[in-house]
């Protein structure tokens, strides 16, 4: 797993050199003057989905969801998807339930693209349009070098369907050199923390806008590999019930990485204070929280719709470190595969 | 509440009686031909979102999603609205940053529809339509009559705008005198159920399809009034990699009311009790899940789209038990009050 964050970079600059396919499926995607975008995964991939109604949302101007899988696969609902594009995200493209929906979609008339590390891969069969993935091969069972490649090509395609296909693609290149000098301090960092949480079992991950995805992929780090109950919440949605669960046993992740959401963000992080949990702050703006207990910054991205790509890795540092001093094993998580088949 | 458990019956009549009401919005929502439906709310009234996704998608076959509130709001984003409707939801109709959406949405020529307590609020004021929720008072800080109430409003919405308003609405009646008839026999089986959960810190809830929603409400309920870290799921989602979380003392309460999603759910039952986790088994179909260590079955609905009415039903009253036998107020969580006005 540390091996994977590491390679993370490398995979970003491998993934920038496909941008003329992106390009050209973006270009389809004006062709065919698609309304909509449906984004579809489990696990990490639906985080990465999270993600891409940011992307397409600030990039285009496009609507972009993530739909419900099941409404599809499993109750059959008639709906008319023909002037949808789906984007369906599976690292090994094996996923029964999103090869299906992909068929059915397709079946109806939407425009499909799957993104994945395999091109022979049964999604890679059922979509109209395959972009290549091109993180190379996973070993952790946890994924980490595909997630953040799942976020870059989901910026890519959004960029492009902007026409600003070049910008984000130099925007990737420089996002990836920024995450190259950060890593080895972050790792000196997360080692620290991971001594006073070896005995945390609940946490929350705080994050709103494209961060929101960050808190989510966090959250599932969190619970896959250290067995931590960790809750993904946006901002707002802690301060409407959950943070009456918080206490001084009860750790906040709070991700901070742009103007915009940084009130609410600071207004959580002040609730969760006051009644004494600890607090651990991250993304670029993360200085801009009050009173953080820790604090993990990571650098301003060259454009701010990357800044997920930055913020995500102090989490899964953690994570590793974490699953490590808690005297687990970060690579091999029990009970999971590296691809699930089960419905 | 607890009072306002055993009011939900009454309070859903009450609604059934504005069918009239539903049916123009719905008619207005035909005539305008909207393409998508962006469901927008916070906390419970985003877990009734994530229902109404299903009663569009089941009933007329429309697509609808929960939309990001702060792509608008906060970030800006320039997307076309003009072919959409929104519905928001809100029980007092105060929640700012819904009612900023409501007026940006409104502004860029989308149609947009209120659902609130209170028809004198300022999004009763900002949206172009207003449905009452009609659920009356709610005192008890954490949602229960305001959610069942709006999972009401959505299956009226949607029911009417696929020509089944009748239908619909006589099914809600018959909905709310089943939920009369099995709420003595829940109290007395969560009392019993509460004892060996006293100590319990984290949790996970299983849904798919229409009762993901009732697996998020479950959890939000847990938290905030039992502070238990408990975590929704789609029973996909869980296999995919949380199910590495769970051991012995970390319950799941899965819910199962339909045949579509029943396999998956069965699934991710058996994955928690292979590793000695306890299993709560709600729902219509709660009897179909194999070796429950305890069982809270409720009726089968008059129409399936209304099984999550009733099966949210034992999740509150669990919670209300719960709390108690925690040493906690049910009525008034710490830190919370009845409306969100923070960012």
């Amino acid at each position: 797993m540390l091996d994977e964050i590491a390679e993370q970079p490398d995979a970003l600059r491998r993934l920038a050199d496909h941008a003329l396919e992106y390009g050209l499926v973006a270009a389809e995607m004006q062709r065919r003057h698609v309304h909509y975008i449906r984004l579809v995964g489990h696990g990490s991939s639906d985080n990465a989905a999270s993600y891409g109604v940011y992307a397409f949302g600030l990039l285009p101007g496009w609507t972009a969801a993530r739909d419900s899988i099941s409404l599809t696969v499993y109750y059959g609902a008639d709906i008319d998807v023909s002037d949808s594009c789906v984007v369906a995200l599976s690292q090994s493209g094996e996923t029964p339930d999103v090869v299906e929906y992909v068929e059915r979609a397709r079946g109806r008339g939407a425009y499909t693209v799957g993104i994945t590390n395999d091109s022979a891969s049964p999604l890679a069969q059922a979509a109209e349009a395959v972009l290549p993935l091109a993180a190379g091969a996973e070993h952790a069972v946890a994924a980490t070098k595909t997630y953040t490649a799942q976020l870059a090509a989901l910026a890519l395609l959004a960029g492009h369907a902007a026409g600003r296909g070049a910008e984000v693609v130099e925007a990737v290149r420089a996002t990836a050199d920024a995450m190259r000098g950060m890593i080895p301090a972050l790792e000196a960092k997360v080692l620290e923390l991971s001594v006073p949480f070896a005995y945390v079992g609940r946490m929350f991950v705080i994050g709103r806008g494209p961060e929101f995805a960050t808190a989510r992929e966090v959250s599932l780090k969190l619970l896959e590999t250290c067995r931590v109950a960790a809750e993904p919440l946006t901002a707002t949605d802690m301060v409407h019930g959950p943070v009456a669960a918080l206490d001084t046993l009860f750790p906040i992740w709070a991700i901070a990485s742009d103007e915009q959401s940084l009130p609410a963000v600071q207004e959580a992080a002040r609730r969760a204070q006051a009644v004494g949990a600890t607090l651990v702050a991250c993304g670029s703006l993360a200085d801009r929280i009050e009173h953080p207990d820790y604090l993990l910054p990571v650098p301003v991205p060259p454009l701010p719709i990357l800044a997920p790509l930055l913020s995500i890795v102090p989490g899964q540092l953690f994570a590793w470190a974490l699953a490590r001093a808690k005297g687990l094993d970060p690579d091999r998580p029990s009970g999971l595969t590296k691809v699930t088949l089960a419905p």
